[in-house]
């Protein structure tokens, strides 16, 4: 099976062809098997646990009336049958149980797989509902539909569904050297992957030999599949490629990347374990919670 | 070098680092240079041609007034430096000039495949701007950046960026046998792969796993990328698997699928050929613009 990154290893059964069933979605809310997650500007609510910190699953009763308000919920999928739903609950402030607001990406790196992905699918969708409410078709107020799978407008009909923006991130190689970036946009960033999203008429090949090109001054000829990955900030999927560099003369883009240069894999493989070891520092590679950083670490590794 | 399908083999430097530069964009609008292509309803304006219709790129000057007027204008790229722009041309009449209205996937089946790739894009991201006037997050009308590849709200100053949705497309095999399906809501449709739109907090392979498992009850173990299709109706990035089934047993979900079967290589690759001929029957295979038809030739040639 595939390597699986931080936000992809979603254990919940999606349920997508019953979410239209409205009488199916009510006795799911009112079955006392159900559970519900917190989102509060978009932070998980989570409790203390060890290893790691848990999600604060609540049962569905104490939120109905935050939900007949109005406060966007969405049915994340089943556990064994079992539903799991996803609360806005921005407007309702922490109680004194104990629960506290987690960053994102910080659980990520923590949290059990199976959590870190099921919060990120919350975060993805509570986002998209907080920034669709609204017909982009003609600007009526919109309205939930199927269990928070889609917003419907009552005057023009669109149906409108969440957005997931292809990502390409791509590791550039030539024989023994690969060609890492530090993001010019994100203070702190370390070496990564190069990356862009991919535009209406492209493939994804061509995404990746684009944005390489336009980044780094290089052409790239073969581009290699290696493993995709969710990212929830705000719905990315990245789609991540190695590129076999056919050039060699670097031009950077600096408004893209503050710098880029040639690593060697033991550079890389240095760089990684660092980076896993839980340095934070502008010379070591991007931390494991990104797809970035196991492209380099497995070109690097020899596994292509 | 990948292969490559219809909408696929897109020639343009699209330039987006310059998009942003409004007098660049005015400059080309004004060069004597430049060529545009125009849409009506979507349907690109194509002249007869041999062996096959060309696009029917008139100099900017005539269209100028319309361009003022409001009408959705977009920067598709660049040819040689020279820039090539696309025009929602809805609201005019066609003249006496020998230009037609074309269909875009019978176009895309015989036109020169850099030129399909072209009106493919120019499809997409008309389509995207009729559909998105308004801001999702606010309801205000938004106005055009970036020569088209943008809309701002004036009042709540979100921007909006075309949405590309991705699509997975996989062939579920067994051994020397593969799984073809006839898709239900669309009438005449010919046996081809099983597919679904990715959805927020799923890598693609989780959503191969997820639609196959749906829509024929088989489950999947190892997933294998193989290619990717730009797709304008209306805005879809195919991203083709192969999915090796681990199960027999098929529950066909005839909401989803009129029809599906395990066929063996030869029957598919009879069937491909008979489509690839031009035969248009429910028995055989998807036509070669679809990247359907692709993967199943290739798995049925051996390849995978």
């Amino acid at each position: 099976m595939e390597e699986v990154y931080a936000f992809g290893a979603n254990p919940l059964d999606r349920a997508s062809e019953r979410r239209g069933d409205a009488a199916w979605v009510a006795a799911l809310l009112d079955h006392p098997d159900s559970r519900i997650a917190l989102l509060s500007e978009l932070k998980p609510r989570v409790r203390p646990g060890s290893p790691a910190p848990v999600i604060d699953w609540q049962p569905v009763a104490p939120w109905r009336d935050h939900i007949a308000a109005g406060a966007t919920c969405v049915l994340l999928g089943l556990v064994d049958g079992r539903a799991r739903f996803a609360l806005d609950a921005t407007a309702v402030p922490l109680g004194a149980d104990g629960a506290e607001l987690g960053d994102m990406r910080a659980l990520a790196g923590i949290m059990e797989a199976g959590a870190a992905a099921i919060l990120g699918e919350a975060r993805a969708i509570i986002d998209w509902h907080a920034r669709h409410r609204f017909c982009a078709a003609c600007g009526t107020s919109t309205t939930v539909h199927s269990a928070g799978w889609s917003r419907r407008c009552p005057s023009c009909k669109a149906q409108h569904f969440p957005r997931t923006d292809p990502v390409v991130i791509m590791l550039p190689v030539r024989g023994e050297r690969c060609l890492l970036g530090r993001n010019a946009r994100r203070a702190g960033a370390r070496f990564s992957c190069l990356a862009g999203f991919v535009e209406p008429g492209e493939t994804l090949e061509a995404a990746v030999r684009r944005e390489v090109l336009e980044e780094s001054g290089l052409r790239v000829g073969r581009v290699t599949y290696v493993a995709s990955q969710p990212w929830p900030f705000p719905s990315s999927l990245m789609c991540g490629f190695i590129a076999e560099a056919i050039s060699d003369d670097l031009k950077i883009d600096h408004a893209e990347l503050a710098t880029a240069r040639w690593f060697s894999r033991a550079e890389v493989l240095a760089m990684a374990a660092r980076s896993a070891a839980g340095e934070d520092a502008p010379d070591t590679l991007a931390p494991p919670i990104a797809i970035g950083h196991h492209l380099a670490r497995r070109w690097a590794s020899g596994e292509f």
